[in-house]
């Protein structure tokens, strides 16, 4: 029986996160989702972000499905520390995986790019670097202030994000994986990020590898975004490529994304990459395909292989039929996918 | 008398710079120009990067134009840290300038920007953040090696170059300025520049202003560019978002970019955003707009407006005059851009 925890959150969040659940029901029938109410609405009930006995719930399910979270009347970083990072980290989701596929029947802002010329994958570390929290300030408010934030990198931390990326790739047909950090001038954990790298890829030697900095990196997504296939970095440069490649694709509407604890030790989270759009909740207009994405990478991660091509493939179905210009109906849209994928 | 140090470099450096130098002298005739043999082929030659008296020559002068620098043959962070940064930081060229137009006669990647529509400054933090150089390692090279990277940031560093984002703004038509960050994720440097540009900010009532998280920025340089008037950032994140900028607008090979120190108690140093591009030296071919479009910062930047003016115009006919497809030759650029310039 396969347990999954649903963090519906904010705004448009319940209402994506019910075509997801919808769509894994008629792909995988008998799956036990308990719902669990967290977000800027508790946060403004309660003044709770995460309490220690939900977090302690939550690690007894087999994955967690997760909408978004966030309301511009929430303190900047409450939410995003206090339950994302929080998650990510005490569940050591340390491998942060970002699909990007310009997929046929979007119109994505490049001129330059063909739909189904572009199919990458981020490997985004997930535990470490700039968000460790590792930071502080002296002599706040004053003309005297100095600020700090540490990029933490360990030998063991960005050696299993490579391995991941590497083994990813050896799965894939163009078997390549290209690094992205900055050598140049973030010389210690450059080098460390590039040791680790060289030694995971003499282990691969049928996957091509290719290095770049981020700041080239960052450009070529936008000028020739066709020529990655995995792309393995830290968490910051992360967190700015994958919303790069998201916009090269069509938007973060589309885009999904999974928090992985590989070896399963922790429950994975899978949340599209888009936030909570307060403007456009409860109006039944969000495009839930990002959030029935990451439903599939969800099933795929459990070992339901068979059911996260289904649902890939019913997403394939419903973008190549949109017709341009025609609103879309957020549970429309969920039930077209949840037929399609039940067959 | 003006008096400026020429770095012309590595690669294609010498081939731009000298193109640089004749259109200069076009508009401002008796500069005093002294050439600096620095980069990668001194480098080989003799071990040296940048020897203290080299240093305290390169200070008694107006500014620094440089061509580029680099090699593979160089171990990264070499000339990056010694030759570059060690410039930015030893003459507190604070302001990092990066302008990005998209050019009449320029295509760019993207199918929904017309030429014309995109004209922005990036103005990026040069001597603090990431790259203070502030980080170690520690058990290098053995399973619990740990590398750190240290941003530091001070009120005094972030405010002033704020303010150098206003000013500019207030000389602008549409008077705005977007601060990024990730307030969300980096608190405490967050909340140092959040509160410094609310300050500043007040004093400011005619400037918009916007915040946006660095994600974000990242991926509306590349769906909606024309948004951006006046780009304030920090120094990493400001690397990554201009040469999206540049992305955009057709390409680093146009991408001008001046480090500043306003208030000229040190030379300013001005440089195309390309590198030395090693597979095109020695060929005659590499665009010179990028290093002729410094050089109009630079002529900005010492009080000659109106110089500066002809050059971008003399770059403006050359763009909007371009055959698609004909190949160019170095030389001829610089001299049609020298030839309008003048007059
Ligand atoms: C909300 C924020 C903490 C988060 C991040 O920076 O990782 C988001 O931008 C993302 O990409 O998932
Ligand atoms: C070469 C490198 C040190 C430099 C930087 O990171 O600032 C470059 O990328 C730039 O943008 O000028």
């Amino acid at each position: 029986m396969t347990r999954i925890a649903v963090v519906a959150g904010d705004g448009i969040g319940p209402e994506v996160v019910t075509q997801a659940r919808k769509v894994i029901d008629a792909v995988l029938p008998g799956v036990e989702a308990t719902g669990y109410d967290l977000g800027a609405a508790r946060y403004h009930r309660t003044g709770e972000v995460l309490p220690d006995s939900v977090l302690t719930e939550l690690a007894g399910h087999d994955a967690i499905l997760l909408g978004a979270v966030g309301d511009p009347t929430v303190p900047p970083g409450v939410l995003e520390r206090g339950l994302l990072l929080k998650l990510r980290f005490a569940f050591d989701q340390y491998v942060n995986l970002r699909p990007s596929r310009l997929w046929p029947g979007v119109t994505g802002p490049l001129a330059t790019v063909k739909p189904g010329e572009v199919d990458l994958v981020v490997v985004r570390e997930g535990t470490e670097g700039l968000y460790a929290g590792a930071g502080g300030s002296l002599h706040r408010d004053t003309a005297a202030e100095v600020a700090t934030e540490e990029s933490l990198n360990t030998r063991h931390g960005v050696e299993r994000v490579i391995r991941d990326a590497f083994a990813r790739a050896g799965r894939r047909e163009r078997r390549k994986v290209t690094l992205v950090h900055k050598t140049n001038v973030l010389t210690h954990a450059g080098s460390l990020w590039a040791r680790a790298f060289a030694a995971v890829a003499a282990e691969h030697p049928d996957v091509t590898t290719e290095y770049q900095h981020v700041d080239a990196a960052a450009m070529f997504l936008v000028t020739q975004p066709q020529r990655y296939d995995v792309v393995v970095t830290d968490n910051l440069f992360g967190d700015i490529l994958t919303d790069i490649a998201a916009a090269v694709t069509g938007g973060i509407g589309l885009a999904a994304s999974g928090c992985i604890n590989p070896e399963g030790r922790y429950p994975s989270m899978f949340e599209p990459v888009h936030g909570s759009a307060p403007d456009i909740a409860g109006k039944g207009v969000a495009d839930p395909v990002a959030a029935v994405l990451s439903a599939a990478l969800l099933l795929e991660q459990l070992g339901h292989a068979d059911a996260a091509s289904r649902v890939t493939e019913a997403v394939a179905s419903e973008l190549a039929n949109r017709a341009p210009g025609v609103p879309l109906r957020t549970d429309e849209v969920g039930d077209r996918l949840a037929e399609y994928a039940a067959g």
